[in-house]
């Protein structure tokens, strides 16, 4: 799978996926957005790269539906997506949040360009199979139009990628943030060296989720298997690691995790926790 | 101005905008789509041509406002955009209406991409000023980024352009769907023949307001002078006139007025209302 010449012949890709909480907070958004902008304009880093932004949706959308009086349906944890559901969430994450960051972006000299999945069909999604559980508008992805990122990153069009996709038939469809990244680091593989930083609100991976400095630094497979075994992991943390750990086996080069303070110490692995295949 | 052998070997390029009444009216909305499919799809025209559509917003902005108690503030009819009011249309505009029609364009066939102003620097503006009236966040256009354009319709893209804007500085802005038209049309003029359809609820500009069809076929400079002079043209239309008229001398090669059901009639000029500078 892994050839470390090609590798070192394609052009550096950072897929940053921005969770929830970093957005939420405007001032701790904005500290994120210029440090994003920074390594966008590739002024921090020593060798020359491209860059892309999946960003969530934070408390917004939940917010919203409030608001309007709409309720929140979830099963185990998971929200379950209506048709009202999916106009909140339309309106939040691809209107509000996303064209915000982009003009934030902007402001901060990088040529940002906020994309759903509809956009010029970057990414088709299929509709979850309505049992056993109906999570109603929510989509798995199917398919990542990669000439389409070529295109931009070609002409130094930082894409900004909101977790709303398509399914191709006029239907838009709630997808979650880091499913995006994770296929659209692993469909951009064949053309970049991709690096899949997933940001937080931990400092890293932690070994003790009460100490939030307990930052596991590395995490090969086979430590990975033995966190799962033993249980040390936070249960939110799990489906994070499975994902990361599936895209390298699919071809991505490195996965982080950590905070978003941290954004450029991060992708030089000088903070946070880096997995590895190996 | 005009010069017939520039123009001849310039390729066509419709900018339609769409106005609020068909928005407002799912099946409506979805059959002006498929004429708008055909026509970027260049499936029923008899040259080959480029389109790109502006879209505004329509009653949904405002019952949004309502539903969330947003008072909304008018001078002499015209909306005032406080910074909650600004929030609603970025979500309305943006995000609900302008990906549902990317996502209905692509199952028809249309490989559409929905922008604002801010998405890769499309459309900067310049926020109003605060005298004599404070509209708020309103902006009037400044600069337009046609090598976007040009880049994005060479690769058979589709451009849908959604009536927000940004002033380079993180701030989003309201701005007329009819003035974003305006200028993209004239920006885009010294790349294309470009010809303006404004799409609205009446079959083209009336003699008689009272009379549906009474279409006037063509309006030209002496014409619209004197419908002017006699205000024998609706006060809402006026604007629309002087706009386009201003288009005109500005390079526009055309432009036309109608109903949204005659989309493929209107661009031939064989319905609606056509508007010569001569």
């Amino acid at each position: 799978m892994y050839n470390a010449y090609a590798m070192a012949n394609k052009p550096l890709l950072y897929i940053i996926k921005l969770g929830g909480a970093p957005i939420d907070q405007p001032e701790v958004l904005e500290a994120f957005l210029s440090s994003f902008a920074t390594l966008a304009r590739q002024q921090d880093t020593s060798q020359k790269n491209y860059s892309l932004l999946v960003h969530g949706g934070g408390k917004l959308a939940t917010e919203l539906a409030s608001q309007l009086g709409i309720e929140q349906q979830l099963h185990e944890g998971r929200r379950i997506t209506d048709r009202k559901t999916l106009k909140v969430a339309t309106m939040v994450y691809a209107g509000y949040i996303n064209k915000n960051i982009v003009a934030s972006l902007q402001a901060k000299g990088c040529n940002a360009m906020g994309l759903t999945g509809a956009d010029a069909n970057l990414i088709t999604a299929q509709k979850r199979a309505a049992t056993p559980i109906d999570y109603g508008y929510v989509g798995d992805p199917t398919s990542v139009n990669t000439d389409l990122i070529n295109s931009l990153l070609s002409k130094e069009i930082t894409p900004v990628v909101a977790p709303v996709t398509h399914n191709g038939q006029g239907q838009l469809l709630n997808t979650n943030a880091d499913t995006i990244a994770q296929h659209l680091a692993i469909a951009l593989s064949k053309d970049y060296r991709v690096e899949l930083i997933y940001i937080f609100e931990r400092k890293g991976v932690l070994a003790d989720t009460e100490d939030p400095e307990s930052v596991i630094r590395t995490i090969n497979t086979s430590l990975y298997r033995t966190l799962k075994e033993k249980k040390s992991v936070h249960s939110g943390m799990l489906p994070k690691l499975d994902n990361a750990f599936a895209a390298l086996a699919a071809g991505v080069a490195a996965v982080r995790i950590g905070k978003e303070n941290a954004l450029l110490s991060l992708v030089k692995g000088q903070a946070g926790t880096t997995l590895q295949y190996a």
